[in-house]
């Protein structure tokens, strides 16, 4: 258990169940399947009697709630007033809430905390990575004409639930024309042609810990555009990794303007996220919000460029912030020939 | 589109992703992609650039959103109140909505349209109900000493992906002891062993729509006690659905007699769930909280019996509920060797 510090008197009332795995270990199935309370001396587990075995190996006191005690009930037995969080709660629930409760925003205390990441989680997201490229060799391997977009996300999606436990995101697989959408997630069963280009977005999840990575392949003879476009959004991309810039924006900036001098427009969407027990996380690096980054931050570097309905190129890498500067966590070839 | 019936002058903002997907057909990637609203006459689509293509297909009026143009700004355009979605806009949402609205709880009015399926959402239901037979077949086949849960939640994944689209939710399988907890859901990668009690609760998703389905198998000599539980669970889920009731309660009751006379602990779940875009929606089938079980309504019946630490028994059937009597959607065999 991470001991959350509490600066004043006030209790936080933790709902969002990424923030609870964070701070407890609890798992569950649904989204209200626990809910926790951090008092300036304990930290409370809420649980339904499914649920109290599992709670009662983590470190934390456990209260069994159920239809006859509600959470409103038990959490005004221990406290008065209590932060929530406001980007969870629903109107539906505050209303229940302030019947017994007093209430104020704990505004986003927790999310703050996950930005920067701490030796062990950092441990846990270079494993990801690290099955993440794993998971990049045994895939190219089974690239060849007639295979099909779903059956390389089904091949991804076991390789990682065998290795590493699960996925961080439901895989992207794009042949052709499919990958000029940036979102592109639905899964063709049409047979790969000869002569194609291949988008795989995919990313391993140990822990509970995200990894994320893009690579572009071609099988055959590319287009010379998609060559073209390839090395524009790889120089492009190094660039952005190169620099020493503590702004986010600054860092999207670098991107764009190279991917311009390249002869092509920029992508519609930010350079990257942060990455750890969500797979998106606060901040993202974009010239629309700037932030602030700090060592101890994780996040992607994604540059890419799309012509719609023809083609897509996007090559993302996972680094981690240092003091020093950046290290690369994704280590895939950049080489595309398969 | 489904013609949402406005009965006043009301409009309704719908922000439940599945509501929308109800509504419109639109599919995004995360929770606030889209936004719609419902007034007397029309219905809108609020969605960012990278939708917008995909938006233009539906039978909607698509107005663009981004930083510049935030969805309350756009809504104050068109409205002067509307009622929101309490059990889904959060607080911080409805802080920001506030300051250009006026708000009203819109009563889960989507949720309630949504119990009574309409002949088209029963097609796609069936559909899914008969591909998770097919699956059933199918994994069956696979059940032999060494293979691992996880390989065979991976290898119905992979049926459910090339033939129905996706899956309804995370497959259960569970080996022996593991079927003891109802909410297991880790994969183990210990091989299974001769004589072992498989449990498999799994289902498939055609355009939305969700299957569900429980069966336990035995492979080589089940324990005597497997097969006497067994045979009462199944006396149960019998009785359950061949009763005329139209309460839920009354059926959760029939099927928790019938195994308490076989000598038994009832389970501590409730009888079953109501299915269609959510793998579980309202009514629930249980003693503590009655429901009225109406014609159109899909729902599933799943008593079971948990030994703690040793076994379980779990048979779960998908039905739907019509004027003259209960259909019942899964037609897997109850026949328990393989």
């Amino acid at each position: 258990m991470k001991r959350l510090s509490i600066t004043s008197n006030d209790s936080v009332l933790i709902t969002n169940p990424t923030n609870i795995l964070y701070l407890t270990g609890f798992v569950g199935v649904e989204r209200r399947d626990a809910y926790v309370l951090v008092t300036k001396n304990k930290t409370y587990l809420f649980t339904t009697s499914l649920y109290l075995e599992a709670a009662q190996k983590l470190n934390v006191t456990v209260i069994e709630i159920s239809r006859e005690k509600p959470i409103e009930q038990e959490l005004s037995k221990l406290v008065k007033t209590v932060a929530f969080e406001e980007n969870d709660i629903t109107v539906a629930e505050y209303n229940k809430l302030k019947k017994l409760l007093r209430l104020k925003p704990a505004k986003n205390r927790i999310e703050k905390m996950r930005m920067i990441k701490r030796e062990d989680e950092i441990a846990k997201i270079k494993l990801a990575a690290k099955i993440t490229d794993a998971c990049f060799t045994y895939i190219v391997k089974r690239i060849r004409t007639g295979v099909t977009e779903a059956r390389l996300a089904w091949e991804i999606e076991g390789f990682f639930k065998y290795r590493a436990g699960d996925v961080a995101f439901s895989p992207i697989v794009a042949f052709n024309e499919n990958s000029s959408k940036p979102h592109y997630n639905s899964r063709s069963n049409n047979p790969l042609r000869k002569n194609s280009l291949i988008l795989l977005d995919f990313g391993a999840r140990v822990n509970g810990y995200c990894a994320d990575m893009t690579r572009v392949v071609f099988l055959g003879k590319p287009k010379a555009e998609w060559v073209k476009a390839y090395d524009a959004v790889l120089q492009a991309q190094q660039a952005a990794i190169s620099s020493n810039s503590r702004s986010g924006a600054e860092r999207d900036r670098i991107a764009r303007e190279s991917i311009q001098k390249s002869g092509f427009d920029p992508y519609a969407h930010s350079l990257g996220h942060n990455v750890g027990l969500d797979i998106h996380e606060s901040p993202r690096l974009s010239i629309k919000k700037d932030a602030n980054l700090l060592p101890g931050m994780v996040f992607t570097i994604e540059p890419g460029v799309y012509i719609e309905g023809q083609f897509g190129i996007r090559i993302e890498d996972l680094v981690l912030l240092k003091a020093t500067g950046i290290e690369i966590l994704s280590h895939s070839s950049y080489n595309t020939f398969v």
